[in-house]
């Protein structure tokens, strides 16, 4: 079946500018979930390309913003689940985009505005993909299709994993493909197995109801100092967290797990200079440092108490907030987590330092030796013709655990993104080689699925 | 003697217009420090006054704000230092005030506007006091009177130790009166006998050039984190300040400071419920929290790191600030704490937390047994009509210790102010009657010091 490749590549180079109108015409209708701008309006694109593309959709109501699901039968019944969402990130700062982020435009390969590459362009890619796969295949495809297209990717997904539950029947597939793959600067396609949790509190403690003059430090009490000395019992500057309990639930890494994050390549040096950090935490090299992403971290995102201007001024804060989140590995339970911190927090005195939880995803992951994790890494291989790299578990978090862990069945990436798409950024671009090759790689999947 | 407190008060009341009309004419030119905003202009005004009263006056250059010394020669060479201050606090928020901080307005009693407490009122309080003694004692003055002008003390006075220093020979004097001294909320007159030093320091620390996403937080080291650390090496949750050496110089209270302590009004509960503190630090009451001022504290003013805006941001901060003062008590230095916490920082791993040195001023304090002390609690009483408060150590700091220290003299107070004078705030104001009774104490006083 390799000699597909080329002919799938052949089909989708011939009708690539019919592609990137659909991607144009979706970018141009803002979709913010941050702000809500536009969430309405674009549902009924997505259900209207999935159509366009001879597949059923309908559009669900959530809480928050539409969800569309829709099917397409093909030759199996075995069925592949395709992820992506219709939501991006806010434009600003608005000037520092060469060309403005809802007009799309072409230059010198790619695609540049706000969700070309996260996620409209990805999405598009795979309507290629299955249009290619019908082409090659005498207008039949080898496996089902069933596609989830959600509107709040960008905030968290905070419907999704209760959207998924209720609907598991209509959602059914053997395995999913999720947004976000692509290759890395080495052009190797990367295949992502999992992601770590998160949980975001924001903590917050207020001593008095106005600040006051430092010369009374004496006898008033201090929030700022509240806060550094609760935050100092979560975590110790050897960076080992110190909630009872907070480990419990760590699974560590298999013998192959190692062997996966060994071999991915990694420059050390480079990414410390990418950041200017004088050493990594724990002053970590190698094979050390990159092993660490299945231990959980504790970070403070930020942090704000009382006099911040010139100079200083002598006052006593009332008030103080840290904003933290909780990446979390497998099987840690964000649930957990928040009850443990509360336990803690009052146990080590700090019962006046109120926690706001501003979100929680789960962790989640695939076993390499799942067949859908060799299908996809040869099939990369061959469209790519450089080795795969498999990635155990990636440092972030993502919805994906609402698929995950809900229909148990293994979540791998495949996709149009490379290194530096700007995601989230001014400038967000996709290279439009990129987009053939995702495309290609996608549609060579869904022909060899029904054969696993 | 005492029979001239009542020709002093009339004096003063026969004249009062004028003076409010000097205090006004003082008060339109603003003058405030921060922003350097008329000092040039404010300065001359003080020496034509000092002129029209009768004083030699002249103005010297420093590196920051001229200051203006006068002298008044005496019958007897027994000379006594009177201090003021002719810049001001910044008027912000202007849409607080009744009247415009810069128009001084009377009404009910009070004489509104910014400087007319702190501290243009009462220099010329203290040109009114010069006035009734000489016309009482048939145009003499019994002792003289050397005046301190400065126009830096709301930005912490960085010129007028070394001013003194260069320039002590002209400033030869028994003793000084200090600014802001006045009534409390009894109607006591309250005699300062000391202030703790300050020093306030900005610790900063940069571990990154740049934020970083905090699914790389196993990775990447966190500039909140590193700072929280750092801070909780300086102060426990008890309170106890941790850096080696710091309490090496506190000199403990004597017996009678502890007497004068306890018998000062305090009413916790008022106190506390100003600022809506549900306990004072530690936990303690009435004798052992105000004896606590003779206790050197560590003040977080303010943080700030990373992200601080609605919701939550997935970053790892680059850089984290905190604002720090120490208030420090007698005998205390700066300059050694400044470079104790250098050394505790470095012994404690954290050399790459950088120390900015915003300010610095020096404990200082006058015997409750000098003659002076005793004097103005006397004379003050029979203005008054009430016992004095001897207050031993204020919570604040002063440039006062550029005179006490270094003329080695005893430093008291005593003034037009009540304890709701909003001073530094909007409707700063003094009442009319304070400025007469206050003006009459310190004729009082020049009156019967060459008697000590």
């Amino acid at each position: 079946m390799e000699g597909s490749s080329e002919r799938f590549e052949s089909f989708i180079r011939q009708h690539l500018e019919g592609y990137l109108a659909e991607i144009i015409r979706l970018c141009e209708q803002p979709s913010v979930s941050a702000t809500r701008e536009g969430l309405r309006e674009c549902a009924p694109l997505v259900c209207e390309a999935l159509q366009d593309h001879g597949c059923s959709a309908r559009k669900y109501e959530t809480p928050g913003s539409p969800v569309i699901v829709g099917h397409a039968t093909g030759k199996a019944e075995r069925t592949l689940l395709l992820y992506n969402h219709y939501d991006v990130q806010p434009p600003e700062p608005l000037e520092a985009w060469t060309s403005p982020p809802f007009e799309p435009a072409v230059r010198e390969g790619r695609l540049y505005g706000r969700g070309t590459a996260d996620d409209k362009g990805e999405f598009v890619a795979r309507l290629a993909a299955v249009d290619a796969v019908r082409a090659v295949h005498g207008g039949a495809l080898p496996c089902s299709i069933v596609w989830l297209v959600e509107g709040e990717e960008e905030i968290g997904s905070p419907h999704l994993a209760a959207f998924v539950r209720e609907q598991a029947s209509m959602l059914g597939c053997c395995g999913a493909l999720w947004e976000a793959g692509g290759v890395n600067a080495g052009g190797r396609p990367v295949i992502g197995l999992g992601y770590r949790g998160i949980l975001a509190v924001e903590l917050s403690v207020e001593t008095m109801n106005t600040e006051a003059h430092s010369g009374k430090a004496h006898l008033l009490p201090n929030a700022a100092w509240r806060m550094v000395w609760a935050l100092q019992t979560l975590k110790g500057p050897d960076e080992g967290i110190t909630i009872p309990g907070f480990h419990a639930r760590v699974t560590p890494p298999s013998l192959l797990d190692l062997e996966l994050l060994d071999a991915m390549p990694l420059d050390d040096d480079q990414l410390r200079a990418t950041y200017g950090a004088a050493e990594f935490v724990r002053g970590l090299k190698g094979r050390d440092l990159r092993r660490r992403v299945f231990e959980p971290t504790c970070t403070i995102q930020g942090i704000t108490s009382g006099y911040q201007g010139p100079g200083d001024k002598t006052v006593i804060p009332h008030r103080a907030v840290a904003k933290l989140d909780f990446r979390l590995v497998p099987d840690q339970d964000p649930d957990d987590i928040l009850a443990r911190l509360r336990a803690h927090l009052d146990e080590q005195g700090f019962a006046d330092v109120h926690i706001h939880c501003h979100g929680a995803m789960w962790p989640c992951r695939t076993d390499a030796h799942d067949p859908l994790v060799g299908l996809t890494a040869r099939t990369g291989e061959q469209v790519y013709r450089k080795p795969a790299v498999l990635s155990p578990l990636s440092g972030g978090s993502s919805p994906a655990y609402a698929v995950a862990n809900t229909l148990h069945v293994p979540v791998v990436t495949a996709g149009i993104g490379y290194w530096d798409n700007r995601m989230h950024a001014p400038d967000e671009h996709i290279r439009i080689d990129d987009f053939v090759a995702g495309a290609c790689h996608i549609a060579r999947i869904i022909e060899e699925l029904a054969l696993l």
